[in-house]
């Protein structure tokens, strides 16, 4: 599903200055859990003046990989956050080692060395994020990281997080957080949900008016394609996707601001009552405007997959309107408003390749449907986070079993993944960090890790409250689980007490 | 109730360089509403380079009242964002003016001139918030005010917020905040929740030990001396009271780690279990130890009240402790001990003269009972928002009416205030201010205003999300309502982008 990026083989070495200690075995752990994982309490300090990522020298990737560049320089810094003698950047030094490959993905810290092997470039950023997760300080400062062995790969494909910028806009840079804090936890997928009925917030280079006339503010409260290639560019770099949905024939009451004669003027008693409802289907303008839009939204977007919502359509309006009804009979769909809602638009545009599975109730059974149909699902319903509960609640996300249907092996292979959806109606930039974190990395831990391994909430308790303090070592607002506390708690930006 | 600072009558001059226009009536209005309000289409320009604060020449309160200094440096950088020429503390000048006073205070802004009339200093912080709301910047960023009149006074002289600190550490920082954030919303005291069962971080002078041996760290995680202090006198330049509460005998697991011997050992099958409960009530020493501390606290915490807690008293410790069995019939007890909690510790420390509603379910019911025997009351059980909810439950505080109740005027007036509860279980700095504001402000309002006049939800709601803008405004993390926008949205705090 990486359609971005490189698939090659690459090995890294992390090298340490080595001397072996036996000191309390102070591991919590990586979250989400690796797929095999073994350590001891054998321990290696591990010093920031003497640490060095080098690339193996049989890798295929090499100094000059942005992504492998970067992530070396970003993990230097998450790992070593109070390293302050010159930049990471002066600092690392790359060489080249000869080691043979291997599959699934391998990190192994021994006495004398390190080293991470994977398949690929995506594979060697998670195999980082492990390891950065496996340093650890002592009360005294010192860093360690324990003597380890481990076997590495994610069990569903597609382990996404849905962000809605309409119903709030968020700025550019709560998206990136978000997006570091995904890469902590290996989601790979970022849905952009990014127009809806309230706002218009993509600047689209071929219809302007859109954005200008129905976004919150035409210049505060939009997505520049600069600013569209900078969290697309970002994103790559941690091995994220960013899908976008352009949600329509319904959810476009934003659209109709600056595309006027787009949307379906509902009618009462015989006459237009003066409000919108969907897209309009009836005239050949829509579609030549959807054909030019979503022309540029796929050269904009280098994902191969465009999601194009089509949930919730009201028949209504459509059901109101002389010209669409004329349009049914001539289309031949009779009555039936679903027909020309799934044949004038989302088949027109792709085959429908991949089902999101978003009702609730039984969703299993939405599941199984689906699959026994031959498609392929991601798993949405359980999922939903923009509904505030109790942090403790972590568990109800942690403790869902996606397979858990009866099928095929084979059909069970179409479920590809899962993501979370933050929509927007009580959610922006100043709740959703804390909103997100940690619950979705509940969701993050069921979609990596193997189930047997994770079935246990008492036994993923400690272990995500330590993975939530390392989010705020690491400036991410993640909220607390229960009572407790972390070594560096989140720091309050504050600017008001210099006047007293 | 206001037990710090000077009782006076002071008078305060807004000059305003005047200029009458008639623009659109962009008032938004203010928040929490006064008790007399009127505003005109008239409305003048306010530009940060010719506008003054000065005391009024027959005030009572002059330049060198630290309060209102401090207030109005405060309020003219909260009123001018932006105002960069300069420091405000370098532009403000004072003049004495000879006003009459009035009560209720009064907030005149007409052409020429803007004056605010206080009893007290308090009164007139608390003007100076009304102020700063009135003033709003068109879509060109030029600032306006309109013609105003407004008497106001609060309903309820307690309007408190309540914050765990001992669940979850806060930092002094993250107080400070919330500090700010409870004067725009007008709230007059803070109930410092300061220790509890899972942690004690005041750092006592005179037991050292509490905290050393019961914060969750005896370094990072506790309130020194200066800490405390520093609350205090920040609290105090609000207009905000620090009322502290030391909650025992129970809810003191944490005590009894620098304290040996405070704590009672639990007994099963006649011997000591190695668990401990509430305060031995069955040693001298208890008593002693109690009387010093709470001899710290008074003289630390100037406020006449001390909090005692007393609540969730678990019997079965004592019960099974021979050595307080004894000691109940010695003091004649016989087998209640409720009588051993309130008059072996609640009675003897004070008078039992305010009490705090915390019971749910018929909370006025319990109001009722408390008044019927004389008691003043103040009101919580309502306003428990450490529970996370959606946003738009905020309808669910503001539609609580404390006196509707039936009882006499005399009755009714025992009914002193309310707080609003955060308790600590789910919250720590990362979430305290979303989860907070704006539903607090819902309380805040119905604590200080007219209820005949704020009785609609529908009214209200949009006057709630301007005041909810400006608190973005302002810095504090308020979370959305529901859909929308604010024109200064909250900017994220983000550092890692540099490394791309």
């Amino acid at each position: 599903m990486i359609t971005c990026g490189r698939y090659i083989r690459s090995i890294l070495y992390l090298l340490l200055l080595i001397s072996v200690q036996f000191g309390p075995h102070a591991v919590e752990g990586v979250w989400p859990l690796p797929q095999a994982f073994t350590s001891s309490p054998e321990r290696y300090p591990v010093n920031s003046q003497d640490f060095y990522f080098v690339y193996g020298r049989q890798s295929a990737a090499q100094q000059g990989c942005s992504v492998l560049d970067t992530a070396f320089k970003r993990y230097f810094s998450l790992i070593f956050p109070d390293h302050n003698s010159g930049s990471p950047a002066d600092r690392l030094s790359w060489t080249i080692y000869l080691v043979p490959f291997c599959v699934p993905d391998n990190l192994s810290i021994s006495a004398g060395k390190a080293s991470l092997n994977a398949e690929t470039v995506w594979g060697a950023v998670r195999g980082l994020e492990t390891f950065s997760q496996l340093v650890y300080q002592d009360d005294f400062g010192s860093y360690f990281v324990n003597k380890t062995e481990i076997d590495d790969f994610p069990r569903f494909q597609f382990r996404g997080i849905l962000l809605d910028t309409s119903r709030h806009f968020l700025p550019v840079q709560a998206i990136l957080k978000t997006l570091d804090a995904m890469a902590y936890s290996k989601f790979n997928v970022f849905h952009w949900h990014i127009v809806d009925d309230p706002s218009f917030p993509y600047q689209s280079s071929t219809f302007p008016d859109l954005s200008s006339k129905g976004a919150f503010h035409p210049m505060t409260h939009i997505y520049t394609q600069s600013d569209v290639r900078r969290v697309i560019s970002y994103a790559r770099l941690w091995g994220i996707r960013v899908l976008p949905e352009f949600d329509s024939p319904g959810h476009t009451t934003s659209w109709g601001k600056g595309q006027p004669g787009l949307l379906t003027p509902c009618y009462k008693g015989g006459t237009p009552s003066g409000t919108f409802g969907p897209v309009n289907p009836a005239l050949p303008s829509t579609y030549r405007f959807m054909a030019r839009l979503f022309k540029e939204v796929s050269s904009v977007f280098p994902d191969s997959y465009v999601h194009l919502g089509g949930d919730e359509v009201d028949f209504h309006c459509w059901r109101s309107n002389p010209d669409v009804r004329v349009f049914m009979q001539k289309m031949g769909f009779g009555g039936d408003f679903t027909k020309l809602e799934s044949q004038a638009f989302v088949l027109q545009r792709t085959s429908l390749s991949v089902v999101e599975v978003w009702r609730a109730g039984c969703y299993l059974c939405e599941v199984r449907r689906v699959v026994k149909a031959g498609l392929r699902v991601i798993l949405a319903s359980p999922w939903y986070l923009d509904q505030p509960g109790p942090t403790h609640n972590w568990a109800r996300y942690y403790t869902v079993w996606p397979l858990a249907f009866k099928g095929s092996e084979e059909q069970k292979k179409l479920v590809i993944g899962g993501e979370v959806c933050m929509w927007g109606e009580y959610v922006d930039a100043t709740n959703l960090t804390p909103r997100l974190w940690p619950r979705a990395s509940a969701v993050a831990e069921r979609l990596w890790s193997d189930e047997k391994q994770t079935s246990s909430v008492d036994k993923a308790f400690p272990r995500l409250q330590d993975f939530r303090c390392k989010l705020l070592r690491r400036g991410i607002q993640a909220e607390p689980l229960y009572v407790g506390h972390c070594k560096h708690e989140y720091q309050v930006d504050y600017k008001h007490t210099d006047l007293f």
